[in-house]
């Protein structure tokens, strides 16, 4: 018997991955969640049949939510993070020893329970002792918190469904007044590909343009994603990922990168000239 | 009924299309080479089944295969095209009005012929009159010339069939006598992510490295080649991407290029940090 998993990247177009288990599936209040095992990409989950991380190109998503943000401000004390139930980003944040609280919150508890028993890889440091979990509604917690964190990421998924909400103007309004005045946003920014991912992009970008005096979009290779080409949204009150990187500051922490380096933080902002016009739109 | 066409990116990975139309399929002496009307990515071909040039994502790989190179020495005056049937490549290079001769040496005649009645957006500048078609072996074209062209551009299929001898030792050391003293080779180098593809990236990447004073990669997004991350090699006997970059000169050029643009050809050769490692490997 042979068992493949098939995402509809669009309704013309199909990625399929040959599955060697079906390791959990549930509904949960929020969304249906599934677990399997691969030959190709280790173990990988599935949201409302949509791929969100497997073990073979996570590091790529992680690094580069993660590092871009603290290589610009590797002094941040206090990050937040909002969704990212597999635990990836938190590990990353985990491994730098100035930042003192991790506050997570996700509203799916079923997505972080699940992880922590299928996926260790990404859900290791859930447990860290400066890690704070919150299971609630990611736009509510943040409402009306002043300047409270040095670093927000939102690690949602796509705009509907749970993660909709996540993509509304009054929500990076909280998160701007929730940044301290050296505060970083990065925000999961879709792709500028095929037609759906484009008009999601623009959104989140137009709306976060308004609202920071620096936004900035970063790109990359993300090969499980739609098209395999992916960004992140840099959004700021003072700090230019480029004009402050520290880059110096950032390499002697020696963290060992499989995917970012300092070459590559420089290099992630050149996006191509149909991206850059798509965003000025 | 549906239509779909398939490609087996792994043995473990497939990537499928949903076909308006077959437009044509044929067994030429070398391959067997199908054209496809499609709703998301307008028409396509395939060589063996594996994916050429579509009319979507075609501009991403014509501009990178040409214009790093163009805007590292924009005073080529003879160039050639080894391999690239369906004409793009010779398109982008024919919008240089610096360069005189263009020649192109395609194996496989049926390839070039099919794609100009069924993908002009591509082979429209074939009859240019610079351009000198050779359907004859890329290999044996190039044996014995002596510092004849200022650019080699490898647009190549993979290293199966009649690819093969194309990323041969013997046949770079030939590219290399065949370039003048600022001479560029720019070479199809394969991905870095599925096994098979970082195989063939390595092999190709060791040979340059030996034969050329400068062997660089650089990386670009395309959707619909396995993984949707790709690479070009820049090998070369004087000149370096980065460092003789003439961002000036290429800008007073005035081209309108879709992907490519001058912060782009800095950053497309910040590679991360696997790639590499697996490069040095």
């Amino acid at each position: 018997m042979e068992l493949w998993y098939t995402e509809e990247h669009t309704e013309n177009v199909r990625f399929s991955i040959k599955v060697k288990e079906h390791l959990y599936t549930a509904k949960s209040p929020f969304q249906t969640i599934d677990f399997f095992s691969s030959e190709e990409f280790g173990t990988f989950f599935t949201l409302d049949g949509l791929m969100m991380v497997n073990e073979k190109d996570e590091f790529i998503y992680h690094d580069m939510i993660t590092h871009v943000a603290m290589a610009t401000n590797p002094y941040v004390k206090k990050a937040l993070v909002i969704g990212g139930g597999d635990g990836g980003t938190v590990r990353e944040l985990t491994r730098y020893p100035g930042i003192e609280t991790i506050d997570m919150v996700e509203i799916d508890e079923m997505v972080v329970r699940a992880s922590q028993k299928y996926l260790p890889l990404t859900a290791s440091q859930l447990d860290n002792h400066r890690v704070n979990l919150y299971f609630e509604d990611g736009i509510r917690f943040i409402h009306g918190k002043k300047k409270e964190y040095d670093l927000i990421l939102v690690d949602s998924t796509d705009p509907i469904g749970p993660g909709e909400g996540l993509f509304s103007k009054a929500f990076y309004q909280d998160c701007f007044n929730a940044l301290t005045d050296t505060g970083i946003l990065i925000n999961q920014h879709e792709s500028p590909y095929y037609d759906r991912d484009v008009r999601e992009m623009k959104r989140a970008h137009n709306k976060l343009k308004e609202l920071f005096p620096i936004s900035k979009v970063y790109q990359f290779h993300m090969p499980t994603y739609p098209s395999g080409y992916w960004l992140f949204g840099f959004a700021s009150k003072t700090l230019d990922p480029l004009k402050d990187h520290q880059r110096e500051a950032w390499e002697e922490l020696g963290l060992d990168t499989k995917y970012y380096n300092s070459d590559l933080h420089q290099g992630c902002f050149s996006l191509p000239s149909f991206v850059k016009n798509m965003l000025e739109e």
